[in-house]
């Protein structure tokens, strides 16, 4: 219960209230609390057999209004896994990953029924991709809680949509689906620490949003983040100077000053979705 | 360990294999592969500390790049929670649950950044929208997993996208700060069975996408859900007619044969989001 609590206060800076006695072992909380997003693994293998466990267990999450609109592709083959690292250059970590999966928003199936049941589909606007994308990030989230239950370290991979038309030719995908994100996974390696958060004052709400004291709270995190884990490179320092302290949130006002993934509303209505 | 197979062999209507001995207790997967959505509570409130404190587990979750662009609205006071199930009329069970969250995009905080750090925001298309969209999804199935981990019962509620404008108005949200989701949250009261899901091999993929006998796989997905767990009511029968049996894909052909949030495209825009 202690652990549960100094975990949290480390993470987000600020103590929250230990949960109620009555609910007794509160050691799933306590795993979810210490979960880290991690790129170093062992070199062995996670089985396509535990793959697909964890993807089973992962595909029980929710989806919106039952529609199962998300799919989940294990990549084993190493030539598909090699023409998949092509397209996300740059990161280390991703070629060394033993394990490679793909979490899918699927709006496919769906437009299918319509077509075999005789309906038709007239809701093709912004809610069809908004649907499954959001789908596939809660497969993804489950998958990862999942996986860590077993001992599994996992970081995702946003920038497999930065050449979403090559992953898509690359994995078969057909109109209407498309990769929400990457995910690494394997056996950890070493004990890397977890990150600290914005505190709750900032992203938790009672009854209505608020943004008393941002700045000031985002500027507080910035140097407790720092002092406990200072970020070890600068971003484009030829650009943007030498910062110092480097913070969270200089990092991340550089990362979002360079285009990414710019074509990928285009991409959208390639693979056959309106945004409107 | 044959309760994780049984309960996963009952949820998807085929074999997986058994986690490997080595891994041990897999009784946080077993408790993952029983989850339900689940509409049913006690009146029993849930305190607001205990709220928070699964706020903080689920927003230990991966955000994407580390942005952490989403928040958690906690919805504890009456006149508030009563005005926003005004924007989500027909649905008998959310004015029961004793407790509402509004998992939430928020776009707003980085462009906060740009501006305080004095670096442009060179990003506004559709990816920016897109991003706190499944960070908000992410946030959301970890509060759902910590919640159940605990032994409450939870079920989302995409409708509470139906009147976005309202329902941000009466949260007071921003502009690029958006509602994806609500979530009922309660003490279950009774045994809901768990929703049978798609076969794994419909939704599991294998190094390429493959849609190999999806329709035979539908129908017979239909046919064992109907046998297990048969829809109670038609929907539109006026329009559509009686159908017999009535399956999971008629019900979800009838459900987008009608428009559903054919505004929300209209009301992200308004809200700041570029959608190209």
């Amino acid at each position: 219960m202690k652990d549960l609590q100094n975990s949290l206060a480390h993470r987000f800076g600020e103590d929250v209230a230990a949960p109620p006695e009555e609910l007794g072992d509160v050691a799933g909380l306590l795993r979810m609390a210490l979960r880290k997003s991690d790129r170093r693994y062992h070199d062995t293998p996670v089985s396509l057999e535990l793959l697909k466990l964890l993807s089973a267990v992962a595909l029980t999450a929710p989806t919106k209004s039952d529609l199962q609109q998300r799919d989940i592709v294990i990549v084993k083959d190493r030539d598909v896994r090699a023409r998949l690292e092509a397209c996300i250059p740059g990161q280390a970590w991703i070629p060394k990953a033993p394990e490679l999966l793909v979490f899918c928003a699927n709006n496919r199936r769906q437009r299918q029924i319509h077509e075999w049941r005789g309906r038709p589909f007239v809701n093709d606007h912004l809610d069809a991709l908004f649907n499954c994308a959001v789908d596939a990030g809660i497969a993804m989230q489950a998958f990862i809680t999942a996986a860590e239950t077993v001992g599994l370290s996992c970081c995702p991979i946003s920038a497999i949509r930065n050449d979403s038309a090559a992953v898509s030719d690359i994995l078969g995908l057909p109109d209407h689906v498309f990769a929400v994100a990457g995910l690494g996974c394997g056996w950890p390696e070493g004990n890397k620490p977890i990150s600290l958060r914005l505190p709750l004052a900032v992203t938790v709400h009672v009854d209505r949003f608020s943004e008393a004291g941002v700045q000031a709270q985002v500027d507080a995190y910035d140097q407790r983040r720092h002092d406990v884990q200072p970020m070890m490179s600068q971003r484009a320092p030829d650009e943007f100077g030498e910062a110092d302290p480097y913070t969270w949130s200089e990092d991340k006002a550089r990362q979002y000053a360079k285009p990414e993934r710019q074509s990928f509303g285009a991409f959208a209505k390639a693979k056959g979705f309106r945004l409107e």
